[in-house]
């Protein structure tokens, strides 16, 4: 076996490959979400029917993929978990000669102490780590921007608690299904100075309710003028500066946020943390998610002797 | 002419006529919202098309129809607003014959400064207050939950400011478009054990951003065990618990709060403000909106001599 595998997130609605060959990617290769087929080894094995010549080499896999929806459930491992944990919890089997392994979703009691979950974020985190300088080195606030954004206490490179916030969905939600997205079809929501207004609002003393803060990206183009896609802009603004403000207030940040993700997401949480004079480090998603599942491999022993 | 009168309530999605005689309602109808007629003219004349018999008595309007989608646009009054000045500023024609009066919404700088409105709402909360035993008197903090909710200071029978809430479209928005009303479909949020867990989450001390707790209308029914049914009340419960948690700590009721609407909502509401040790009087919503066109149309000299 050589140091040639296969490194997967597999998602609801996107499954998303990468050929790794020494460290480097060779190639890349998409197929179909969990949620989209009932035959992932089938679904699989169309989207690497190209690498043939690169023979059966092992694949790990992130993500949805081992959630009830997906190819074998991997049940949630409870924090703290650090790589060489994760990496001995994956499940591992067999699927027409080639070697896969799943990693679990984890669990804890999140920072407001209900219980939580998470499937692939975990694999970013440790890449970030992984990724990072001073890996293993320190105690730092993850910031993991998306449809689910996920905030986690990583201590010397163990995820120690983690806590969901529904700021991407809520987002999408309002923009596409009520009164506040009207007429904003085709707008992008940028960092710009209506997204600075909705940090603004949202970081007010008397910490307001999200609720209380909302109609306002109406009654502002009512009453102020303001135009649609500022309107988003401020909206933007609004949901990601309650989550940040909301967050640091739970949990002063022990020194600059890692923020992983989209860079476009990256940049409205930057300016968040930056509104609470908290330094950010941002950090590629998809560059992490590749470092984890590679130094996953590499302390599960796949790679080879 | 007598006391005969038609009061209208014309919204986006619906049209609610009552004939009113003496102050008693003698029969209703229905007709088209202001969305889904271009002819605001001919959907009233089909809506009253019954009513022949009654002659060309005058109506009074209140909601949307007084919008930019509406029969005809009537300014925004500031406030503060009592019945009186509500009474003068409403915008009278002439349609077929028939007198018609359209009520204006109100205007405000909200309780966190921000520019507000509310089309409809008006005419309930000085319906609420002429309803009242003590109307025109006294400083009373008024709830009235719905789409928009609106939280409104009335002193002596005058709305001094209000705030519009985000909370039942949040709701709504979450229910049927998000992951939190993933399989709740024909299942309705009850005021039961799982919306008072709801309640404790939203009021917790540390008053946590709603969207740091909303996952947990996910993550109970992964690790918890919740049904889909008691997600659907908790996520009620936390989303009425906010609202209301957000608007006594910006604002401490003086006094009971009048919760005006549909009585489910109002018994949420009431649940809500009972966790915080504040009574709440609820007054029906339909009753409150005749009540106040009444009181209008008496203020206006529109019931003839």
């Amino acid at each position: 076996m050589t140091g040639t595998f296969i490194a997967g997130d597999w998602g609801t609605t996107r499954l998303r490959l990468a050929l790794c060959r020494d460290g480097e990617v060779i190639d890349r290769a998409e197929g179909l979400g969990v949620a989209q087929t009932q035959d992932p080894a089938a679904a699989f094995a169309a989207a690497t029917a190209g690498w043939g010549e690169h023979g059966k080499v092992p694949a790990i896999l992130c993500g949805m993929v081992g959630s009830t929806l997906g190819w074998v459930e991997t049940p949630y491992l409870d924090c703290p978990v650090d790589v060489d944990r994760l990496a001995a919890a994956l499940v591992r089997f067999d699927s027409d000669g080639r070697q896969i392994a799943i990693a679990p979703g984890l669990a804890c009691e999140n920072m407001l102490g209900a219980p939580d979950v998470m499937r692939g974020e975990e694999t970013q985190i440790l890449g970030a780590v992984a990724l990072s300088p001073d890996r293993d080195v320190g105690r730092h606030l993850f910031c993991l921007p998306g449809t689910h954004n996920k905030w986690a206490l990583v201590d010397a490179g163990r995820v120690e608690r983690f806590h969901t916030t529904l700021t991407g969905e809520l987002f999408a939600c309002l923009r596409d299904h009520s009164v506040l997205g009207r007429d904003t079809a085709g707008t992008t929501p940028g960092v710009d100075d209506a997204f600075a207004l909705g940090l603004d609002r949202a970081f007010d003393p008397r910490r307001p309710a999200l609720g209380h803060l909302l109609f306002e990206a109406r009654s502002r183009r009512l009453r102020d003028g303001m135009a649609a896609d500022q309107a988003l802009s401020f909206l933007s603004g609004l949901t990601i500066g309650a989550d940040v403000a909301g967050m640091l207030d739970l949990l002063p940040a022990p020194g600059p946020v890692i923020v992983v993700g989209a860079p476009v997401l990256c940049k409205g949480y930057a300016a968040a943390l930056a509104h609470a004079g908290v330094d950010a480090i941002s950090v590629d998603g998809d560059a992490a998610a590749l470092a984890g599942i590679g130094a996953l491999a590499a302390a599960a022993g796949l790679l080879g002797e």
